[in-house]
């Protein structure tokens, strides 16, 4: 580990004016914005696949237990499709679910470049995302990849996370709790150790370049989403105006009340997880090509086989699962006493390591759901336009997943809006949303990708006068 | 929940002296020392109990199942000993477990009586503890306690932290993880709402009371001390000489060299945890009234009826893991430019939540490691009086465990001591614990009763001149 790390150089308010700065610089010279798409159609165009859909027969080196109906690798490695029984407070229920306990690394390096914070991000092609080649972090690696036991290519960069020589953010993060066994993974900003220069898949971009693209659909893919949501914001400005600062909050350590009303929800429901083998799910069937939920909710189990047009990435098979429809997620906001305010719920999902995490007002896949619409779902679809602050349809990861997309909305709460929120949902501000991530497993990862559109719509810009300056959301 | 926690009343500073005061006050005219030993020992006359081991089959109301051979409650409820297999990145063993997946509340509640806070403290009768009746927290409620899902008796005082009115602490954390999966328990201590009179096993003490009784042996349990490790010492001193201010650090925030830390090496090493019926272990054996290991090492399951001289209590049947000698703890420190800093290990547990937590310098049972002692063990066992600042016999979780002993250490290292540890060991300041206990799930809970014991050591005293003084430990 570097010794730099541990001398802990950087004050948290240089940080912080570091990443505000960046955040407000929305060109950059080194990969200006009208190069950019540029950029994304030819990388799209190198790595253009074909993914179809095969019989589960048809996978290589995957196969059914044939004591469990789990489906896994050959080698052991990668993932696993098995079965889950749970049992909370109030439901029982059983489900597949992919099991893939080892931790991997979700690490963007950052440089300075003519005094601005620069990110280095990967064009990546992933078989499931839309787009197919979204902007990804700089490095995404499975723990095989690197601690090299299965030998293998190892990631270009990933030593500056393994061996950093500066970290500024390192926290586990939850993935989706209703798709994954306890799945997490190691959230990393770190600064770079040297160049990009030669890596056509790789170029660096200011965070105000980065969060114009995540106001687009289908641009930035999670991995990069969960690790932008990371960014200790203080929310100080940058120019020596005091009066500017919005709710300064201290990014590393949310308020007592907070963490004490989800510990309360934590020792109140109930999340008891066993697995199971696949075999045993009652309400599931297996096809020659899916399995399926008998009523065709959540989601289906597929297999495909990706067919690359370059060379090098070549053709591979693998199981995914594909959603039965657009999820949405949506944060209810409010502006209350100068300070960012989430309505968020307390969400008990299959898979989480511990209960429940906050997630945001609305999650849900509205098929599911039929003519009994989860709480706050009409308001935010019905909300008038001059209420909507984010709206964009978002990939989940494309590895994973095929085409799991989720309607992202942030929607500001009209002065009418009900001020006291239902059981199990609280109002929190962004500023102990953000300590609550530097803590691990308290956020969820949809609330995160809403929390990283927040500090994208609520950052500093240049004024008149060249100051940078915060501007309320 | 109380709105009274809402508005987050007390500041830090303020909270922070209020624990100094308490810490620093030995005596108390409530319950004088000189009476505090007599109630106890009225205490245990009046819960006197005998133990006595029984067969499996005398059992009432627990059995084995036919086609797993975990050992339950016909009901479902309390914990089941089940099996477990366990991957780490350089073992692989199975074992038995307690598997307890519901959260209990462990709850101590303050109030101040002439201007110094007391802690309502319970003298609690458990079967497995030496001495039978130790000092307990207020509440020690199971998760059916407290949801009353199963009627029966509600715990004295629950409502205090179910409808706190003020809350100064409130997280999660682990409990041995060798011996548990995955089990936790909420910590919290919450500000009295009436008073205790008339309760015989109820006494308000100080923190300087408790810390007196702390160090002698099996007198404060295992439930009370983790409460104890999570009050948020600032370490500032109370009177108004800052030259007294020893290491003042957040105690909500620890440093973000320390975290980064520990992310890496639970994303370096690995724990795969896979439940098995106890009929898949192959290296432990079940007679008649044991399971144990078939080389004697770790511990034994026993069953025993436990009968009470009182009738209120009366008698009844269960099983308890019994360890097969009594166990090391030892924290190694030293002071570093003004700092406490303890030499912790990153320690992979069997049953953990989150693959290791910080744990003390060395953590065994002696007897287990026979002529091949792990690192650090011989070091503090043959170290000179003069370096030892905390030496008791304290016993574990007695619910659960049999005369589960540790011998708990706080060894000041050598000047000569080795300045770099090895591989998995870090130099932790004790501002930086106390940050870390406050997320959860980041010191294990042997470590936690040796913080315990160093807030004792380190606290406020009072001066000649009636001030008080922080001494430096």
């Amino acid at each position: 580990m570097g010794t730099a790390v541990g001398d802990d150089p950087i004050d948290p308010e240089v940080l912080d004016r570091m990443f505000a700065v960046s955040a407000a610089t929305e060109d950059s010279p080194l990969m200006p914005n009208d190069q950019l798409d540029e950029w994304l159609v030819r990388r799209r165009q190198a790595y253009a696949f074909e993914v179809t859909r095969i019989p589960f027969a048809e996978l290589s080196s995957w196969s059914f237990a044939p004591e469990t109906g789990n489906l896994g690798h050959d080698s052991g490695r990668f993932f696993t499709i098995q079965g889950l029984h749970v049992r909370t407070d109030t439901q029982v229920w059983s489900q597949p679910i992919i099991n893939q306990p080892e931790i991997g690394i979700l690490g963007i390096a950052v440089k300075e470049f003519d005094g601005v914070l620069h990110f280095l991000m990967q064009a990546k092609m992933e078989p499931g995302c839309v787009n197919a080649v979204q902007l990804a972090p700089t490095v995404q690696a499975t723990r095989s990849n690197y601690t090299q036991v299965h030998g293998g290519r190892r990631p270009h960069f990933l030593d500056w996370f393994t061996e950093p020589s500066g970290v500024l953010v390192d926290t586990l993060q939850s993935e989706h709790g209703s798709w994954f066994l306890r799945k997490r993974n190691r959230n990393m900003i770190a600064f770079a150790r040297g160049d990009a220069e030669g890596y056509d898949d790789f170029r660096w971009l200011t965070l105000g370049q980065i969060m114009r693209l995540l106001n687009q659909d289908d641009i930035v893919n999670m991995d990069a989403r969960t690790v932008l949501a990371c960014i200790p914001f203080r929310r100080t400005t940058v120019n020596e105006n005091p009066a500017w600062t919005v709710a300064p909050g201290d990014p590393c350590s949310p308020s007592r009340w907070i963490s004490h009303w989800l510990t309360d929800v934590r020792s109140r429901r109930e999340l008891v997880q066993q697995t199971v083998p696949c075999h045993a799910l009652t309400r599931w069937r297996r096809t020659y090509d899916e399995i399926f939920h008998v009523r065709r909710r959540h989601f289906t189990v597929i297999a495909v086989r990706v067919d690359a047009a370059s060379r090098e990435v070549g053709s591979w098979t693998q199981p995914l699962v594909k959603p039965v429809g657009v999820g949405v997620a949506a944060m209810v906001v409010k502006e209350l006493g100068g300070e960012t305010k989430l309505l968020m719920q307390a969400r008990v999902e299959a898979g989480l390591i511990d209960i429940a995490e906050l997630a945001p007002t609305v999650q849900c896949l509205p098929v599911d759901y039929g003519h009994r619409p989860p709480p706050f779902l009409d308001y935010v679809l019905t909300a008038e336009e001059g209420r909507i602050r984010y709206d964009a349809v978002q990939s989940e990861e494309g590895g994973r997943f095929y085409h799991a997309r989720t309607r992202y909305m942030v929607v500001e709460a009209e002065p009418a809006f009900e001020p006291t929120p239902h059981d199990g949902y609280v109002w929190v501000s962004l500023a102990d949303a953000t300590a609550l991530i530097a803590r691990g497993y308290q956020v969820n990862v949809q609330a995160r990708t809403l929390i990283a559109a927040l500090h994208g719509s609520v950052h500093t810009r240049r004024d008149a006068n060249g100051f940078l300056t915060m501007t309320a959301p």
